[in-house]
């Protein structure tokens, strides 16, 4: 049995950070609310999301999964505004889900989860953490944009860089100390990434809000941030790509 | 001898509701105001509209048919703003048309009408009429856009329905009675519709407008309302897709 | 050695006007400002603008040139917002510019001046002067698109017009001497113009400012106006296409 009720705007939020990696998600439904680990198809990626009840307007729920669609549950929000309460039903009998938002129904059949992977979620130390406004890291992104499809991150006890190189360009966004929320740094790391992974975990993060940035030399990096007005919490961890001397 | 002058917004609402099915038509033109019949080329639908003189801000003519292309109309018209007056005038020897708008003149060369049929309207008994706002019409279309490309119609004593099924999903608005303007059923009756040509002309129904329905089962539908402040009056006709058993 | 300090919507304009004709281009710089002289790869047009130090919050520099590529300058451009300030300097030994704005550094490779020709602007006298406000000019070329790929620009004692002719249409701006600015005409003179080109050099022109069409019969026109408010001042030559009787 699942029954909730949900303002449209927490709900776009949540399946923007998943949609972000994959068209079709596994949620794993408990009484407390709800968890999704999913996996790039090209395993450079992870996201592990935990979203709890009081992000929801109601919320009752056996422990279940469900495997989702996720674009059929976008198609939903374009009918509604970001006021708007969706309710949605689990119907057990005929594996289908129903969401009724006004006056309009939608009715769609549940994806088989047989196929779908329950990834661990790797326990990486990471030496450094920074603290930034989004703000700032999508200022960075842009400006790496321009110049490559890598960008460079790294940190020094003093202050957060990020950086990408091309054929003839390059440019550099450094946010000294006071500029970050908190930067915990004892010596200096480095890592490379795929620009346009890290673009669209970015793209996720709530306009406004603070993110955490993990980071080692070589290592991937965990982006952490709270989603749903701080009752749901995103890990995303992204692959580094090693530099060949 | 043709001579009008229009409003902008005025003369855009008419083309809007003939280039929904035609690229080019015929204007019958009579000394009290214009009439426009038109088939789509498929022969899935057909327009009859009357547009009186009093939707002019002057208007004289003698009895006469102008074929135009109403892409170059469109063309004139984003030349213009919402309150412009356009000026219209036809010149007999060159057959031409000629339209001032500002100090801009736009000569176009009429179209042949010879080839340009004067469909019959036919005269279809409906059980069913529902008068309802264009809004809700247009929220049912875009709830089954993501679902069917063909959307059924239904009234009941107590209600209307617009209903949508795809392979998995379904998606359904239902209007009880009291949601709507009036409501004149007899008996259920249903219809279903390629969702294209509904949407299309349903999108040239002015904003914040009342629509009427007439429905029957497996029978066309005939969509009425006003356009040019009351001045003029549309009667579209859709055919029915009927179901296979 | 180059280091100017410049208004990021300033610095805009300027590189618009270039970017019309060229992508990269050959900065001419002085003491007192720079200037940029180009030919558009099919030479049918001339750019020569001038623009002074006046328009630069900073500006000091030895007589120098710069090869520049200018889409790498929008590039940067769509990192600031317009009140922002772009302090940019030239690295002598590396052979790079350096840009700033807020926190981001951008480098760049300059581009070999060696191919890049330095056109001599041909000293044309042309009997008609016209003055007037870009809206005009950008309504006439507006309505000219619908209709053909030249217009024509002529003017005679009483008035100016943008007129062109399609196979089956025409359209035409005339615009009395009181509604210019100024317009100075002995005799009445007549040319066309690729509209493409007529087109794109008119969208550079600041918005709200007035322009000086310089006309002959059958002959280049040149197009004048100020840039950088009042700071800079641009001279646009595009060559006749001569009609065949």
């Amino acid at each position: 049995m699942f029954h909730a009720k949900i303002k449209s705007e927490t709900l776009k939020g949540i399946v923007d950070v998943v949609s972000t990696l994959v068209d079709e998600a596994k949620f794993n439904i408990d009484p407390e609310g709800l968890e999704i680990k999913a996996v790039d198809p090209a395993h450079v990626a992870m996201v592990d999301m935990r979203v709890e009840k009081t992000a929801f307007e109601e919320f009752s729920a056996d422990d279940m999964e469900l495997g989702i669609d996720l674009d059929k549950i976008k198609e939903v929000l374009k009918l509604s505004r970001g006021g708007d309460i969706l309710e949605i039903d689990q119907n057990d009998e005929k594996n289908r889900l129903i969401i009724r938002v006004g006056n309009i129904v939608r009715k769609m059949n549940l994806v088989d989860t047989a196929g779908m992977s329950d990834p661990r979620v790797p326990n990486v130390a990471l030496p450094a953490k920074i603290s930034l406004g989004v703000d700032e890291l999508q200022k960075g992104i842009k400006a790496a944009e321009s110049v490559s499809d890598h960008i460079a991150l790294s940190a020094s006890p003093d202050d957060f860089e990020m950086y990408s190189e091309g054929d003839t360009d390059s440019v550099n966004l450094k946010l000294a100390k006071d500029q970050l929320i908190s930067l915990d740094c004892q010596e200096s790391v480095k890592s490379m990434f795929p620009l346009d992974y890290f673009s669209n975990m970015v793209r996720s993060i709530p306009g406004g809000t603070a993110a955490d940035i993990n980071l080692g030399t070589n290592y991937p990096v965990r982006l952490e941030f709270e989603i749903a007005e701080g009752n749901g919490m995103v890990n995303y961890l992204l692959a580094p790509r090693i530099e060949n001397e």
